[in-house]
């Protein structure tokens, strides 16, 4: 299926043509970030906290301690918004009205699910690890038993997602076009800095390719 | 006062050390973002929005189209939660369980008010736009009386919230300092291209140095 179902959540009420439900398009999306922004109400009080996660599939992962709050009060199965967001560039319209951003992101409902199979938890486990860099999990310790057991992993259904996107030029009044003033767009993107080695690294070691050279998204594997 | 007051909400009940409620710490986190995570629940389902966001003394603005769902939907004086976060680096240590990010998040709580007044709405415009990009109101053709209209502001009084804060290098197990395993930190950041002139714009504009040099944190003001 490459539509996502267009749900009541789901549906844009304004500007519904920046709206999509594609699924390539959401896989995209959640591909190229690597922190979402995890919404969810407690007696109305909603809730919205950072975090890591991961997409294997059909599937968004996300983890932390056992002892986490967010994660205990999730893993009863309420309902779940994961949003991510991905700024693309400032929008300099002639007018400080028609002033936008470049972004694309992504809404995710639904309600989570505990993975408590050890080998499907180090499955959701590795592909955090991956996917936020990619080749890390060869070259470090995995986890114990005991560390898996202190992790808590949560999976989300890709059920009911739509994604939003703006692209391209300020779009301005037809009468400002006279006015002289530049417009256009700033492209901002996350960059890495050289990687800073740990104090207590042996002098032997160097840093590997992938914290040389880290880039967002991630590149394919060659096949 | 400089310390906001820790409340229920705003207590982290995991890892308390890496919360601050301190007033200095929340704005520098608030004024380097711009992009916040607007977190609400209507019966029960919540919703997670980007948008963008300036603090002006002690309060956060958003804004949008009037005809904004989730604007008329806040305006209401329903509980919201806003994010801001800010990734300052990977963190990568010798085993897979230690793995971190480096980050600053503020969460605000409480319920936002409409700013009805017209002078007080071009305010926190301005303020909007100075935060996105500074410089740029002075250039540009002003909100007409129409266009202030047609946008809604909501203030979100900074009455309660906390900040959540990692830094440094990874922190690993003792045993597993021996592993020969590169550990340290990937610095992340976000950076600007070169603008992109609009198609429409006369040959003899040359982009602004706000749009050439753009960079954040935003430069403070010469005093």
């Amino acid at each position: 299926m490459n539509k996502f179902p267009q749900t009541a959540r789901t549906t844009l009420k304004r500007l519904p043509y920046r709206g999509s439900y594609d699924r390539e398009l959401i896989n995209q999306i959640l591909d190229e970030g690597f922190v979402c922004h995890v919404g969810f109400a407690v007696d109305g009080q909603p809730f919205v906290i950072p975090t890591g996660y991961a997409r294997l599939g059909d599937k968004v992962f996300i983890h932390g301690s056992q002892a986490s709050r967010m994660l205990r009060t999730l893993g009863k199965g309420i309902e779940v918004c994961l949003t991510v967001t991905l700024i693309d560039g400032l929008v300099l319209a002639r007018s400080a009205f028609h002033h936008s951003m470049n972004y694309r992101s992504v809404v995710v409902f639904g309600r989570a699910t505990m993975v408590d199979d050890p080998e499907e938890k180090i499955a959701a486990l590795r592909a955090l690890s991956e996917h936020m860099i990619s080749g890390r999990w060869d070259d470090v310790r995995e986890p114990n038993k005991r560390e898996v057991q202190l992790t808590t992993v949560l999976a989300l259904s890709l059920n009911e997602a739509s994604a939003k996107v703006r692209t391209g030029p300020p779009l301005d009044d037809e009468e400002d076009y006279e006015l002289s003033v530049w417009a256009g767009v700033i492209p901002l993107r996350m960059v890495a800095d050289a990687p800073i080695g740990d104090a207590r690294l042996p002098t032997n070691i160097d840093p590997p390719p992938y914290a040389l050279f880290y880039e967002r998204p991630p590149q394919k594997p060659d096949l």
